[in-house]
């Protein structure tokens, strides 16, 4: 693994020993506490920083830099072992700047939302759009792209990444290995396709995702070199892939929340083999309350050793992740530092806050991270995200003959992405079913936007509340079609005219033409805007979307996953409605 | 990391996958407890095993091969972290066959000594001896030969190998990195090829070798890349090289000792990053006492966790090292294991013995490693190992005009491969300087054995006891030159002739023309003979020179190191006399 704590010239090396040996560094932390991850203690004495690396601790430096750390802990920086940044609404450089000042110093990216719309260009993208920056952003390769077999044609994602596309990112020097193994029941099965991804990037890291898969399964899921899992959800699940030689991330994100139940398994002994992992994390989530410093801060609250619960955010994540070069604060490391101060002084237990972030030598400053995000802004896609005609009329339209029919519905479940079954009855108009507002019964739509292929297809949603307007986005897991849920056929067509106009992003629009809307220039998935510009206006789309009485508190998110046809019970794809219990398509007519 | 345990082919994958799932492998190990290295417990269940790996745990399989652990336990195969095959005096097939009933599955050999007497070629042999064996032997590759910087000219070494000559190696699937850097001194001051050696290898394992390094000195030779270091002799070094981020290698060779002292630092925090090795470990102790086994029932002995002594031996190594496909007892590991029965049930405190070992799925059996270790022996360096002329009486005179002089003797200190600078007076006849063997002063010499330059040097040593005879060796650290000790001039030529005529080895001769002797035949420094046969050579070595009057315990280990001008006071090379202390060429006579 290249990585930016190897010297590369030998003169700079030559520096780098001499700063060490004679004591004098570029900059030089003095009075702190700096937590040693081999032993378990916080030590006192200088930490100096030289070139990007740590050059001494414990010993007195001199720096033409001093920081004060009187009162403070140093602790590594923050990695976080698997995350989607495109959850986040924003583009990797935008990411950085949310994220570092929380003590995230890492990430480890599974591109996945991207290359589902942009496929191989899509990767090509993240790695360039990742490259350079101040946060390490480390990528997996998307394995399950798109998320259902095509053959079973319930769904078309922008891409479709068969073993042969993806070889050509093995030997990037920010790849490490294939993410997330979603597909475990063609692994279990054998499929060629799971198994010559698997084979070709063997001897690589090779993420899994296998809720709920015990036992003998289990096994077989771990034959297949796979040894990581962010989606246990119960304790006794954690466990049993524990002992099994699967490492479990455990996961704190913004809709699954495993830390509460999945930190009983940290002590001493295990601080070496777990991982803290955010997933998805709308941005709202993060720049309101944080991201991996969250999870710590939880940790600490439930009484666990800091010594444990900042291992599992830097060492253990670096050792697993094969990034040898971090996580740790001593000569020869990267200087990826976070400084803290307690909550209440000498109580962990009462949590911390960030002080402030070194990363490769650098003292984090708002001011620098805005320069590069700006810098960054023109780095688009180069593609259009859009490649789809105008919505007419009738392909809202749900045609029946009799006055009244019985429908399938799809019913929401408030903070679950699972939804279920409904059955209901509907009045037709003109030969069309309509929507029943007093029933809670609305519209819901999904349009294929790729390939230009006009197909789309409608059902019906309980649960949204919407009494008026419609919402649409082109955020949409995991093709990232358009989805759409309206009061009324005229809402939905102003809505997905209007996020056409936008070329991407998300809308919610009421039935006298008035706007609340966020442009998602990359893919569709991500803005160039400021984190805090984002997560405002989500905010006053979720208050637009109140207005018109939806009661969700995660409207869009909620939304998202409506297209998602892995997860039980009834879903809808651009290929119509989907079964998923039965993996196949259903009609919306009873 | 290139790894066997990973499938190369799909068919296969998917059979082992199959076996996995349905519950039926190619063996199984029934009624046995095994220690699950994640979360340190002993669980019990079956251990399936497939194709070379692990493809099930704790749920049952059936097995076409059953092997029944009632009773016993099982743990992960050993890995020495550090050793020089070359000092078991055993080709690499030879040493799987001493070490692999041990429970030693995998080691990572620094092949100085042969890089020393042949450059570049001994270090190709060794990757080539090394080949297909059934232990896992992973390569570092020697960053100090000759010991001494060869401008000083303390000493002729048959090769040289500067940053350029070792690039080649940097690709080998098996070669992780650069082995022990011994030349702090150079790196400290930033000597040019020391550096350019740290930044080609950049990105891969840099191991360590720093006796006594602390404070500011141990930071920079932190910087340089190094977190590993097998010399720390006291607990408080070792404390300050873990707390800096580098890995102890607790040793236990048969010289240097060091678990009694080292063994307190482990805890459930540090057996993630704390590593057990040999270093130098002589025949006789491999075939009397064993390996790394021996290290684990002295921790648990001193009262350690075995859940803690074990993943020293086996999880932490593999993930220091980047062996991220062995150490754990899980699906999709190596099958590498070692069941134990203990000495006394229940107590782990007296120790256990090796009931049977499974390398990547085999059992281990005595007779299959003799084959393997016989169709090895035609495997020679293809290289003669002594390129000089016959010794000449006369290059053993040391001459002076007095009837009596005062001279510089080496001292040698029972057990220990440091010497003193001891003078004494000795007498002249026909103007030759005479041995004492009163005053148990004989004569020592070296013959450049590499390059035919015929330079030979001649001193004096007490301490050897030896009253008739001569004792000759081609393994002479770390130059490999011959060194020869001798009551008399005749015995010494005799001694040589026949070392000679062997083409190196190790030879005792008496005056009266009786040799004992064990040839070795790879580069003068390893024997194709059977572990029991060389052990039992180097015993009747011992009881010879013992009936000659040599009173030391390990007289060919002790004569090995007095040429080594890198370890204090008075050493003596081709070169000659050298004061180790003012690093520079001193005379006999006073």
């Amino acid at each position: 693994m290249q990585s930016k704590a190897h010297y590369h010239k030998t003169t700079t090396l030559q520096q780098a020993i001499c700063a060490a040996r004679d004591g004098s560094a570029d900059l030089v932390i003095k009075n702190a506490q700096f937590l040693d991850v081999f032993t378990g203690q916080f030590r006192a004495g200088d930490v100096a920083v030289q070139a990007g690396n740590i050059v001494g601790t414990v010993e007195e430096y001199t720096g033409k830099q001093v920081v004060d750390g009187q009162g403070l802990f140093v602790v590594p920086g923050f990695i976080d072992a698997h995350v989607h940044i495109e959850s986040s609404l924003m583009t990797p450089a935008r990411f950085q700047q949310a994220v570092l000042p929380c003590g995230t110093t890492a990430v480890i990216w599974d591109p996945h939302e991207i290359a589902n719309v942009q496929g191989v260009e899509g990767i090509r993208w993240a790695l360039d759009a990742s490259e350079g920056l101040e946060l390490d952003v480390f990528v997996m390769v998307p394995s399950c792209v798109p998320s259902t077999t095509p053959a079973l044609e319930l769904e078309s994602s922008g891409a479709e990444l068969k073993a042969q596309d993806i070889l050509e990112f093995r030997h990037h020097p920010r790849v490490l290995g294939l993410a997330e193994m979603m597909n475990f029941p063609g692994l279990l099965h054998g499929d060629e396709d799971v198994m010559n991804k698997l084979v070709s990037y063997g001897g690589m890291q090779r993420d899994g995702h296998c809720p709920g898969l015990l036992g003998r399964e289990l096994n077989a899921y771990g034959v297949a070199g796979i040894h990581s899992c962010h989606e246990s959800t119960s304790l006794k699940e954690a466990q049993e892939k524990l002992s099994k030689g699967i490492h479990v991330l455990i996961r704190e994100g913004s809709c699954a929340k495993n830390a509460a139940d999945l930190l009983p398994l940290l002590n001493a002994y295990t601080s070496s083999v777990l991982c803290l992992c955010s997933d998805d994390r709308n941005p709202a989530d993060i720049v309101a309350q944080g991201h991996i410093n969250c999870i710590l801060n939880l940790a600490l609250a439930a009484g666990h050793r800091p010594e444990e619960v900042f291992r599992i955010a830097s060492f253990a994540p670096a050792q697993i992740c094969g990034l040898h070069d971090r996580g740790v604060i001593a000569p020869g490391y990267q200087a990826d530092l976070c400084l803290l101060e307690l909550n209440q002084q000498g109580n962990w237990q009462a949590g911390f806050h960030i002080h402030q972030v070194i990363k490769a030598g650098k003292i984090i400053t708002a001011e620098a991270l805005e320069t590069v995000a700006q810098h960054r802004t023109c780095q688009q896609t180069g593609r259009c995200n859009m490649n789809m005609a105008p919505v007419q009329p009738a392909q809202l339209h749900i045609a029946a003959h009799e006055q009244q029919v019985k429908v399938q519905v799809i019913e929401v479940i408030p903070n679950q992405i699972i939804t279920q079954k409904k059955k209901a009855i509907l009045t037709t108009q003109d030969g069309n079913v309509q929507p029943d507002l007093e029933q809670d019964i609305i519209k819901i739509g999904v349009f294929e936007r790729h390939h230009g292929t006009g197909r789309s297809s409608i059902g019906f949603v309980h649960g949204f509340g919407l009494k008026a307007g419609a919402v649409a986005t082109s955020v949409n897991h995991d093709s990232h079609n358009i989805i759409v849920v309206g009061a009324n056929d005229a809402a939905i067509l102003q809505a997905m005219q209007r996020l056409q106009e936008l070329d991407g992003g998300i809308v919610v629009c009421d039935d006298k033409g008035t706007f609340t809307e966020l442009a998602l220039d990359v893919g569709g998935l991500m803005s160039h805007r400021h984190p805090d510009d984002i997560a405002q206006a989500i905010h006053q789309l979720k208050q637009h979307a109140k207005r018109l009485g939806c009661n969700l508190h995660e409207p869009f998110l909620q939304l998202s996953f409506l297209a998602l046809p892995v997860i039980p019970a009834l879903k809808i794809t651009d290929q119509g409605l989907v079964d998923v219990e039965r993996f196949c398509l259903t009609s919306v007519l009873c």
